[in-house]
């Protein structure tokens, strides 16, 4: 069987090279190119040598799905251009995301979108962050459980390479080991913009707090949202277990997720519980995914198996 | 100059281990004697031999200062014995804090207690996410700025050394690297009740929700408070200024803490900020300290400074 | 097709536990069941229940292939009852490797015994540090280059799963972690003779000196050999590629290995160059191999596979 | 009392800013300026604004000592300038060491060589791991009690400060966690031709064959050295004892030392023991150091009180 030519625009960042593996060992795809800063070579798993091109030379009409994982800002141009030459496009920036201004581009948050990716020529690749914390938040959203004029928290926490692959001196060890700090402090993180669109597409008035914060491990997001209801709830977890049944990329668990429940593997794993001794109904909702994986590359890859017809667990580490 | 006797007792955990190193080290104490539940023997800088005892046979008479390092739930009637014996006594378990039941004991959050610890006996000392927690708090608390019906979110991440010396499955180094995870989650941690009647007695009928969290360094811990406002504040920071102005062991900083601003030292270090684009006002508050320092031994040896009429930093790292 | 019943004794140690995953990915095992000192239940990935039992109740009768995993001196009667049970043995502990005394049962460092493991009944399966400095230096014991009456000095360094699952204080996460230390020193670590027998096996009387390390990782181990030799050798790594041509679990680099580059897969990545500005000719040799795969359940699959005339190969990560 | 001006060239890297940090607490110093390639401020303690200059504005002239923190191949110049000004200089770089070529300059490991660093003018600060393999080697090599024709293995292994605080990729968390590795491998580190410099001062011929690794930590030097010797020793730990007897900065410790041992302190802790089970007499020395203190800026500063006639350990942390 002829495999699909697949692109990776940005292949040497760790999403880039995290879809580049996972093109890799996908039944149906095989990489055709992928363009990075600094050219060289690469060597897919077949000792075949794939080559790495400068972005203006990506020969995009080779290609039947195209991977932007490109900087944002500098993303949507290329996406454009590979749409135009006939690709199917996943982009992985922030450029076409909610809050971004962009329109008409569905997200790929996939168990939220199936039917609108399956249909789409462009899919807005969610946030890391977003993904964690709006599996979360779904089954509130759609139900109008949250109260009205209610401040969500979601403080969430990732490992160094959701921060990039180019050295920087606050990603060193000497500075990350033995440390825990917030960024983006203050709803200042480019996320926050598509965490509340998200918010407000779902007709709620809530304010969302994201605070993200810097764990001294490699891979792996882990958010706790506490979110005030407009009424309390008996057995909430029914919920979740209800809307992602049959989900084969989401587990609703019955004890707190870890890291370790999730790095490798191309899953969302959620728990949820009333906050006890409380006057007024609440509840913790705890996710986890690997940033990598369910937050980037696994769930691009996800989309582009629906986009294509093609089973949509195709290549994924479950 | 004669030093005063002081003794631990149970120092053989992170917290009672603190404590015999602070001593160690202080200008105007000595260690008398500490217990532990496997006698042997501890020695002092200068090389001077310290027994170890077991905890029914100490000398209680023997030291004017006594630090409860027990158990919960072991350490009151110790503590009781020790002050029928003559000794101050900080209490560094959970079993006369707010929230245990027990009254008439001053909390010795120092910095919100000076004058009634000078005068105590007995001080129960903080435990180590609420002395973060509130710190925090303490000036919305007291000026009555957090909305009425408001559900506050803290959200904190601690150092294994929070969790104790005992060798447990999943403290090994094997189950914590490269991990993270929530514990005691839905209120269900003991330092719950703690916080929460704190709250309760500045007269807020806000909720707490607060959830622990496990991370893969020694010491540590950060605490991120998300809390929603009667008002909005256009310059919150000069609440916090003004309030800990002149405070030796509490810093507020321009710039979010981190662990290693704080690990190693005696201080709370405190940051807040707007939480911005949100249609109802918020402060994001973030605190950390060393928990087996100003979340233990170092506060613990700051209130017995108080409690003798020392100077309130003698022997404290800054 | 039937699967082969397989079943692991000691199956809730790191190792015990990695032969259950591996047993249960296998294209030709299944696990048919494991024995605990706490037994328990545990899921195989097809969500079947497989019994934990406790050892005594062991139906040995009912697998084709028993590995043990027990303690040293508790497993070789084991292995005599699983053998008499008319089971294909794999016995993971050190009771019957060379240097134990026992005779006659082929050691199973695959690469250098595949015709004697292929018509064993029993295979005393290699220890992890052995597996790492013996492929490190076969190809010189082999030509006898080694320099006679030298001292080799084999300095290694693990991870903490190759020091077992159970708790204990010196393998907590905060004795751990910032840490570095070596242990058995003295060629005191049960290792050693295993080592040196081999050595003496191969006819050299150069002393071995093995000295290990526990590093703040959870898996891997890196050794590094420095061995005086006879005579100068220009390409040394020309020696290791004629030996190791074809295997499929031993890849001879051209760069100093990492752990990095072995920790998931049942591979021994080894390295040598010549040991420059020396008056006498020495080589060193860096070898790296995942404790729990190729020097634990990896290299027992492995050995198991060629007992029973399957693929080397089946079922193990590359 | 007048402190003493003290000026470090090179002072944003981790050597430099340690010793910012030693002189910033030293009772008899103060630092009159630091430089940098990118000029900014740096605070003491006392609040007091220290300028940070260009180097080719360096005012030498100003400080009584100088301690040269600049890169290798740039500090020797800048050495010979700051003594030509008047100041009496300690160079951390390696352009003055044994193996460098230069002539005449004495070798600052204190405690080999008090005298001659008393007299000097100009001291070369010995190189991390040199501290730690020839610290463990001196009674030995003293004594002649190395085999002739013998082979030397000196294995360490060094947390990433060792490498300097520019980024790189190799030194971001996401390399470094979970990892180890051998660098600088085939007697191809910088530091081999100092150790070999001073094996050959010794009058011994042994070769030694050093090989540095990479550990997963920030601080910190652990050094395995295994001596073929020229005749059994009953007792060896007596010659250390002997040699090290009153050194305040040398333990000779009766367990292998950790590198919790020693970070923080300015101390070479040193264990030595007999290789059992061997025909040939050899020992196994483990040494370990603070690379940034005993190891770089400790000792420079140690060094510098002895060549001031202050008291040897001023300033320093044992």
């Amino acid at each position: 069987m002829n495999k699909i030519p697949v692109a990776v625009l940005g292949g040497t960042g760790y999403a880039g090279a995290t879809l580049c593996e996972l093109i890799d060992r996908h039944p149906a795809f095989e990489l055709a190119f992928a363009t990075a800063r600094t050219p060289g070579e690469m060597l897919s798993s077949d000792a075949t040598v794939i080559p790495v091109l400068p972005l203006d030379e990506a020969p995009l009409e080779s290609a039947r799905v195209v991977f932007s994982a490109l900087p944002h800002g500098v993303s949507a141009p290329w996406v454009e251009r590979a749409k135009a030459a006939g690709a199917r496009v996943v982009d992985l920036s922030a450029d076409l995301r909610p809050g971004s201004g962009a329109v008409g581009i569905p997200y790929g948050l996939t168990e939220l979108a199936r039917d609108e990716v399956r249909d789409a020529d462009v899919v807005a690749n969610p946030g890391c962050y977003p993904t964690a914390v709006l599996l979360a938040l779904a089954p509130l959203l759609r139900r109008g459980l949250i109260a009205p004029a209610a401040t969500i928290s979601a403080t969430a926490a990732s490992g160094v390479t959701g921060a990039g692959a180019s050295p920087k001196k606050e990603l060193m060890f000497a500075e990350v080991t033995d440390n825990y700090r917030a960024y983006g402090v203050g709803n200042a993180h480019r996320h926050v913009a598509e965490l509340q669109a998200m918010v407000a597409r779902h007709g709620s008035d809530a304010d969302l707090v994201f605070t993200p914060h810097l764990l001294p491990v490699a891979r792996g997001i882990l958010a706790t949202t506490i979110v005030p209801l407009t009424e309390a709830l008996s057995d909430p977890a029914a919920l979740w277990r209800a809307d992602y049944r049959g989900e084969p990329f989401v587990e609703v668990a019955s004890t707190p997720p870890s890291l370790r429940d999730v790095v490798g593997r191309n899953v969302a794993r959620v728990f949820v519980t009333v906050a006890a001794n409380a006057r007024r109904p609440a509840l913790i909702v705890i996710s986890a995914i690997d940033n990598l994986l369910k937050g980037a590359g696994g769930q691009a890859v996800q989309n582009a198996n629906l986009m294509l017809g093609l089973d949509e667990g195709a290549g994924l580490p479950r």
